[in-house]
């Protein structure tokens, strides 16, 4: 029984050992990435902005591609509070074919689709699609670019 | 005289060996990018749709974020011959708030806006903002990243 359990603590200290090397190049983000994304749907749709906005990096150099563009974390939790005052104005959220594409492995990007249910008060329904860069910080995998294209709903 | 010219060499060759090692880490890239650019629009400007493309890299993996997403050169290629056949849709274009953000020695990001000025039988002016991702390839500086949003003009 001693010789069984000194034999899997011999194999968790090699797997332990191994990570580092094998893992670098070739872990695929695309899962840690998306687990940020969909903490952010189940953030926004229990009404917590905060919580939300922890999928960006806390930097001032975060960008959200605009018209005009915007830099910083601080201004972006501000215009997310003034947006979405309400939940009426906050709606149910939903992301869908989310794709991750690794540049390297402390960049990707990700690429996927929004849409917003919400009643005729709070704004209407809402949709669009986006490009997002995301960073691996010492946090976590952060977004730190945003570039979001509204999609007209054609008229009935 | 041949003192003077071995000295120069001498500092030739030390710049040379420097080069790499301060180069790296350092290095922006924000004036090679805009070249890159820049030579995209004058190549637009004559009509040179195949030097035009060569700011792209050549890759199955780019993509341009839209609805639908679009993978890859040789669709882009052909996405622009059929969509600005003639040199009256190709109208004059132009940049401008051209900003390079770099992300490591590899990577940047790039947003900026775009004027095409064209006539009313070319299609009209339109206008547009977008978030780029470039990469540094053994070709030099290439875009794989596009996301480009249209401004909707304002009705008179």
């Amino acid at each position: 029984m001693m010789r069984f359990e000194r034999y899997l603590a011999g194999l968790v200290i090699v797997a332990g050992l191994s990570a580092p090397t094998l893992g670098t190049a070739q872990a695929d983000p695309s899962a840690a990435i998306k687990a940020v994304l969909e903490k952010q749907v189940v953030d926004w749709n229990k009404g917590d902005l905060a919580a939300f906005a922890k999928g960006y990096k806390n930097s001032p150099d975060i960008l959200f591609m605009g018209n005009p563009i915007s830099h910083g974390y601080a201004g972006m939790v501000e215009r997310y509070k003034t947006n979405y005052a309400t939940r009426a104005k906050m709606g149910v959220l939903s992301f869908s074919e989310l794709e991750v594409q690794p540049l390297d492995p402390k960049f990707a990007t990700v690429t996927g689709k929004f849409h917003l249910e919400r009643t005729a008060a709070g704004g209407g329904n809402a949709d669009g699609y986006y490009l997002l860069v995301f960073e691996k910080t010492a946090d976590g995998w952060k977004c730190i670019r945003d570039s979001t294209t509204p999609m007209t709903t054609p008229k009935k």
